[in-house]
């Protein structure tokens, strides 16, 4: 990068390659090591410590310092941008190992993008999907009738009906406070999976749910409160905007529409390298005590006094920095409740994107695992080729713990059944599992179960004296997405710069 | 104790009275104290570290030594026993804040208790009990013939099918295995209160409902899966006698029958104090290192170096110790899907159990919460008169955060309610609050939300390399019973004395 990027915030090395047939390894990270470089240029005073350089936590400092307030990010990992990473792949290029897309109505990450220089593109979008059902194979156009609906006329029926009682049920949701709709209570005393069953009209229908969930989820329908699930759906939108389910799920027209060019980890890099010292990595945060007129924050020998602080982690991590006083019980409990998803997202890198000559796009939705749903993950530039694979829920789990082959050899023979013979033979294959990093748990988001919104809602935001919240699990708007974690670091920035005014 | 006890484990002092006529303050706890006085007596290397000395790790940790193997237990706390203890009030006494109740088919928490001559008297269960609904106040004889079940003729067809209902599936449940259950799949994709829904005559019974499940797990029907609810009924037996419902709720011939003639923690204090210097207190394990030949343990500079190690503490504060190398994703996520109970036992103490002379037992059933249980909780002795309140799900989350005289205010108004106007003015009012407690956080019990136990149970026990797991959480009999950390305390050293020889 020769744009005067601090390389500093890219680090993370491959470790592992496709000639090892496998998993790439390391992933589950090293123990913290050290930051000599960096600890002493550490502030001791400051008006805000923030937890995480993931967007949230960048994008609040961001504000902070253009406000004119002194900000130190706390990081972890030995590189900025949380749950996005530039992952480099063989050849010189790199995948998006985490989040990746964007599209209408996330309007928050366009806007930092753009305020850093990031650009996007179109995901490929040209020519046919694939659906694959227990070894039936169809095709359909990515912009045909059916519109995100893969043609199998036995659930055609189910999708056209259960997604307009989705969208319908999500205009009473008040993204601000989901667990005061009318139907709150009824709503987050089931699971979205018995909802489904009481609605659907094929009985089979639910295994195409379930390929649904995993994929934007990392869980399965009963995992997930159907609170949660229509709050997530209603989310899926803006201001002006009502959220719907099919700007979920859709390419063009919705949240998988557009990539960054240079990944979506660059911007976090430009915004990190634009706060420069104030971001410290190598800094696992393991203690936060706040006292009379601020709070201490520890970080592996980084010692950081503040006047407040911003959690800009997701709720399962947060639960595991030691709060003196410790938190109130509704705060603490909810951090127990509110677990990460169980997900993978695969990648097989080959030497072209061999199935646009054949006219597919790349996308596959199937009801047969690991691999359900797939993407066109190809840089800009048109090469590598790189399919994507999402896997996610119950797949997930049983996948996680299989010998490497195992693994490899399940998702290419999915590759393979929805893209042809072509995919057996990748150039490289990686698999990005965020279960184990040790500052992920999983990914790519928190889902709630029954009951937890209802409880436990308010305390997702609420500040507790000194400390406020941030990630996209306490976004209003596209909570999961890069979005909502923009969203939330803007809020962030905003309680505090009033509370310091 | 003159009886050679070690009074070194029952230390936890009482901070705040009755005068306060508030919660007692000092439970959140200080941060950890060095320990000085027993780091010295360390050894730096055993055959296996147990963290936690509540029943589950002090029964493990007692079979190893017996076993003539060198045993270190690493307790956070400045006192053993986990989830019992033995809390002074005023005139001398105590109170059991936390477990307390003992009863048939719970025979290896009775025989450790035997074993360490500790012994059991009959809960106090002579007269009527009491039940409120909606300022109506019914009383009943406890030995009537509706056994558990409260005289409300709306709720007595729905008391009498839905428990034959729940105990007859719970016929179908290997304890060992409950996610292999024929329906398995279905009990895990709905929530306890879906089924209860489905299955009530009378509308209005869920609020029955609601009393049973907040009071067992400190949990809403909406917040437990129906496997889970229906494996904990299974489990409420042992290897010859099923479980049923009833076991679970009754006093006569249920797990509310005895109690412990010197409160419960004794049996702890009585375990740790013959294991001596084996049991660190003041050691909260930070980090378990597992090499090449053992584990490193890290407990706030206590460094122990163990074969073999046992986790005796529940999965949610499991997840907050840091493992090298990290734990296989499936475990990791289990902690992040088992949240302790949100729960509260409020003790009300008079000069005498007044309502004994009234013919009363102490004990009621109430659909207005918070205090929706009760028992009579005097000492064998007879004085003073304690009742016993328990506060469980929505309403505690509800009540924790209320100014202390409007708590306060609120329970003994329930009391007034159960027992008349005597009630209002006890010599002492004790709010015993374990979400507060930096090492439970929360009680009585784990309780699992839907598709937990069907994805993730096999990770409540399997072994991670050289760490084994106890706590009730793991058991096959008496989950959430002193009886099941018992139990899982003896499978552990079962498991570390066979790997061991």
């Amino acid at each position: 990068m020769g744009d005067g990027t601090d390389t500093r915030f890219t680090r993370r090395t491959l470790i592992g390659s496709a000639a090892a047939g496998a998993a790439v390894a390391g992933l589950s990270g090293a123990a913290p090591r050290a930051r000599a470089a960096t600890a002493g240029k550490t502030p001791k005073q400051v008006d805000v410590a923030v937890v995480g350089a993931g967007l949230a936590g960048l994008t609040a400092a961001r504000a902070i310092a253009a406000a004119g307030r002194s900000v130190i990010v706390l990081e972890a990992r030995d590189r900025a941008g949380g749950r996005t990473w530039n992952r480099p792949i063989t050849g010189g290029s790199y995948i998006d190992a985490g989040a990746e897309f964007v599209g209408p109505t996330q309007d928050r990450i366009k806007a930092l993008a753009q305020a850093v220089g990031v650009e996007t593109f179109p995901t490929y979008n040209s020519g046919n999907n694939v659906y694959w059902k227990d070894g039936t194979r169809l095709t359909y156009p990515a912009s045909g009738p059916t519109g995100i609906a893969p043609p199998d006329p036995a659930y055609l029926p189910d999708i056209a009906q259960i997604v307009q009682k989705l969208d319908t049920m999500a205009t009473e949701i008040d993204v601000k406070a989901p667990w005061q709709a009318r139907e709150a209570v009824e709503w987050d005393s089931e699971t979205f999976y018995t909802w489904l069953k009481a609605n659907e009209i094929n009985p089979d229908f639910m295994r195409l749910a379930a390929t649904a969930t995993d994929a934007v989820f990392g869980q399965e329908p009963r995992d997930l409160s159907l609170l949660y699930a229509v709050f997530y759906i209603a989310a899926s939108g803006n201001e002006t905007n009502q959220g719907t389910f099919e700007r979920n799920f859709q390419t063009a027209e919705g949240a998988q529409q557009e990539r960054f060019v240079g990944g979506s980890q660059l911007i976090s890099i430009r915004v990190a390298s634009a706060l420069g010292s104030r971001v410290v990595l190598n800094a696992p945060v393991q203690r936060i005590a706040q006292n009379a007129t601020g709070a201490e924050v520890n970080a592996s020998g980084v010692n950081v006094s503040a006047r407040l602080v911003i959690v800009a982690i997701p709720p399962a991590l947060a639960a595991r920095i030691d709060y003196e006083p410790l938190l109130p019980a509704l705060r603490d409990q909810l951090t127990q409740r509110a677990p990460m998803g169980s997900y993978a997202k695969v990648d097989a890198v080959y030497d072209r994107p061999f199935w646009r000559t054949e006219g597919l796009t790349g996308q596959a939705v199937s009801v047969n695992g690991p691999v359900r749903v797939t993407f066109d993950s190809t840089p800009k530039e048109g090469s590598p080729g790189v399919l994507l694979g999402f896997i996610g829920g119950t797949d997930a789990r049983t996948w996680y713990g299989l010998p490497a082959e195992q693994r490899r050899q399940m998702v290419l023979d999915n590759l393979a059944n929805y893209f042809g013979e072509s995919a057996r033979n990748p150039l490289q294959y990686v698999e990005n599992r965020w279960a184990d990093e040790r500052f992920s748990r999983g990914d790519p988001v928190a889902g709630l179960p029954p009951g937890v919104l209802l409880d436990f809602g308010t305390a997702l935001r609420a500040p507790v004296g000194r400390i406020h919240w941030a990630g996209t699990e306490t976004s209003d708007f596209w909570v999961g997405y890069m979005d909502g974690a923009v969203r939330s670091g803007e809020r962030a920035a905003k309680e505090v710069l009033a509370e310091l005014s």
